[in-house]
């Protein structure tokens, strides 16, 4: 493994600097910040954080840890239940880490994937003691090519005091030159992000290195964890279905043409469903302008859909994440990782125009989307970029299942229990049921859509009941609510478990 | 006038187009949708709503009214009580149409300032039957030159299919030049806005005008009616001086210069006096890239604080508007008026870094702010540009009383009863007893310093006796909230007149 890592690393005065993930560990102190690469489980550092979790067991030490999303389970996982982390940000989705979020063990800070490069840049976010970022090679001229994802590591490198790379072998070289490292100036002294279309490249193709802060460089083969996602099924193809038709009238109205705008489809398995819907579409050259690049994107390529996929990570399954590792070259020239400052910058979102898909818990009748907590308590993942994109978007298009739980949750309710997405941000919801186009509209013109068109027909009666008896008893105002009943379905849920009174 | 008009009409083909208030009024047909000029009271068409008011005795119609923002009592006034507007958009602000729309009358729609010229583009919003354009001028190669604001003007004259113009001769000569227009693009066709400070020109002094499309010019002078923001009070004024020790501790932790970054104040008396508090601090040279030009921006200025002041429009009192209309040309050389989705487009905000600072009318103790409803239902104004700047801005501040109704109303509650602004997009919370800085914090860290430093007083044992229960009975969740009770204060309210409980 060394001889090979000595081909990696080909900036000469950092051949001397390897050393074992234990040592690299004890650097590590108690009360440190770590900004760590990683996006969505890919890209991550895996070897310190198991030598942190060995630490653990002989030491007593707390960390922050700052990331570009979710990593892997040696963090998200290991690190979290042997104790070790004392604040996560700005993502997480693994249910160990849920876990103790939701007990009050681990503190969490749920940030816009798009904001988090200004915290640190700014410093709120900091001093970060030390940077740990997953690696492929170090250039002859000190750049630091990433693996799987480019995250928040160009930002955290640029600001962390010291750095640790972990070198992971295991890589193709191939993924040398699939990144695009652009790294804005600070706020004021900035110029426009000169990107003009998905699939164009702005910067170099690996992040800056300032070689006197590297610390010293850990060798690892292990891979990225897979992605957990499920296959499409018969309510995503629907949901799909309805999403296609959607597009094909917006097509119709002259409002796209059939290249239509470029695509950002969000994390997760319901998104992927609906993305792979595209594969039987009308719908050709295709752009993703994404976050996460999902298997469903690759089948998109395969197919011969998509001219280009841009995001800030790969996120595959085990079979997909084979395939796609091993014939690197055949993607290589339509795929582009971009920080996560740029994969979601408001200032590209809004110029392209993107048409954006991403997940929702729950929605009210008003449209006002809860991404992240389960009744109003509980840390789910995290609102991700999901809010970066709708704001933004040409079309911040929401779906999700009508129902969860065997049907005993609706997931279209009278007032959602937490907002992410407010009614201003929301402009179409898609369910397995069909579709409600909010655009431009009231927020009473919006009620009869969301019910008659989204929610499962089961619930349909009371939530016109609460509707009606809202609308009377306030005298019609702007947005009628009852405020004794507006939660009480989540209440009920708790009670009886199930939102069917 | 009509002489006066002549001299302002300098594009010779449009001399003769010149008719009366009630012709134009005539061309008006139930069903159609207007689009008019006007933000905030400044730069309205002021005769032919009083034409449409008149003919409405005579004539059943109704149209709907996209506009800027508020405008003055012709239109949100008479017009909304003649029963003449059916839907209203995207901002309103007199209580006359406020009522109609929370008894059901009048529809309407609240939206993003930024984001309402991307619906008219797209023919979301539309067609437009008839632009109602106020002007000062038109010039020898066709362009209007709006009056004393632009807000959604040029974007309306593009897609509108026939224009009247009001061309009011009561605005001072010296108001042409102040304008900047600069149009996007469609999305996708669009380059970067090559804005990099505030204080830039990047665009023409006027809107291009079709020529062919301007079914008629009708003369006007009345003038903008003046804006009802009070004056600083005791209240304000310690607000405006915990913003200003707050920003001096950024400027000492090195974030900020003396210069500050461009500020925008949101609409309104409490941003105003906020703002107002600026005359007697350390800081100068200050930059204003803002929405609406209130009085203080003007004292600023005068003070010798302000080297540049951009926004959409200059909504002004009767006394100061009188003084600053008469002096024009002295602070001419420094004000800037641009569309409104330039002044409050995300790609700016984000790039100058923004010091953002609006009203809220209540905050939860997890940081999620209403600006627009009254106990969930009931409309206020409308979110206005709060979001496009709090969401992308360097620093979201959001400022309030920490009470309204002599203390029976607690600005800080368990859980608000309409979110326009998440948890994700609040930075900073000021009221008279203090700061919350909220930066980069979980949001059980949230608590303790918008209990201890924003509530009033006489409300944190109960505000301390709610989440201590929810983190309780939650068993300490992310966002600990007892959904049974999480409203009950605002329930309390309606029933006992009080949040006192």
């Amino acid at each position: 493994m060394l001889r090979l890592a000595h081909k990696k690393i080909r900036h000469v005065a950092l051949q001397d600097k390897v050393v074992s993930a234990q040592e690299a560990a004890s650097w590590i102190k108690d009360g440190m910040l770590l900004g760590m690469s990683g996006f969505t489980r890919a890209g991550d550092a895996k070897v310190v954080p198991l030598a942190l979790v060995e630490k653990a067991k002989v030491e007593n030490f707390q960390v922050d840890v700052y990331t570009g999303a979710s990593l892997g389970p040696e963090v998200d996982q290991q690190m979290a239940e042997a104790g070790v982390i004392r604040k996560r940000a700005p993502y997480q989705g693994d249910p160990a880490i849920r876990r103790l979020i939701n007990s009050g063990e681990v503190l969490y800070t749920d940030a816009h994937v798009s904001h988090n490069a200004e915290l640190i840049r700014q410093g709120i976010v900091g001093p970060i003691d030390f940077a740990i970022i997953e690696a492929t090679a170090i250039t002859e001229d000190g750049l630091l090519i990433p693996t799987t994802s480019v995250g928040n590591s160009p930002i955290i490198m640029q600001m962390a005091n010291e750095i640790i790379i972990e070198l992971n072998v295991s890589h193709p070289d191939s993924l040398e030159g699939i990144h695009d490292i652009y790294i804005p100036d600070v706020q004021g002294k900035r110029s426009p992000i000169p990107l003009n279309s998905a699939g164009e490249r702005i910067g170099t193709v690996g992040i800056p290195l300032d070689i006197s802060k590297v610390r010293g460089i850990v060798l690892s083969e292990k891979t990225d964890a897979p992605s957990t996602i499920v296959q499409p099924d018969e309510e995503t193809a629907k949901m799909a279905e309805h999403l296609l038709n959607f597009l094909h009238d917006e097509v119709k109205a002259g409002r796209l043409t059939k290249t239509l705008a470029p695509i950002q489809s969000g994390v997760g398995s319901v998104a992927n469903a609906v993305l792979n819907g595209f594969l039987e579409s009308e719908f050709e050259d295709l752009e993703i302008y994404s976050e996460v690049l999902q298997d469903a994107v690759f089948e998109l390529i395969d197919a011969g859909k998509v001219k280009s996929a841009s995001g800030t990570s790969i996120t595959l399954s085990q079979e997909r994440g084979e395939q796609v590792y091993s014939q690197l070259e055949n993607y290589r020239d339509c795929l582009i990782l971009r920080p996560q400052e740029i994969s979601n910058h408001p200032e590209i979102i809004r110029r392209l125009g993107l048409i954006s898909v991403n997940t929702a818990l729950e929605i009210d009748i008003y449209g006002n989307v809860n991404s992240t907590h389960v009744s109003g308590s509980k840390m789910m993942n995290g609102i991700g970029g999901s809010g970066d994109f709708a704001r933004n978007a040409r079309l911040g298009i929401f779906v999700t299942k009508s129902y969860a739980k065997g049907g005993n949750i609706s997931s279209i309710v009278p007032m959602v229990s937490h907002v992410d997405h407010t009614e201003h941000d929301v402009d179409v919801i898609v369910t397995e049921f069909g579709v409600a186009d909010l655009r431009g509209l009231a927020p009473k013109e919006r009620v009869p859509l969301l019910i008659n068109n989204c929610a499962h027909p089961d619930y349909r009666p009371q939530l016109w009941a609460y509707y009606n008896a809202a609308v009377e008893k306030t005298g019609n105002h702007h947005t009628p609510h009852l405020l004794e009943e507006a939660l009480s379905w989540h209440v009920h849920l708790e009670k009886a478990k199930t939102m069917k009174k």
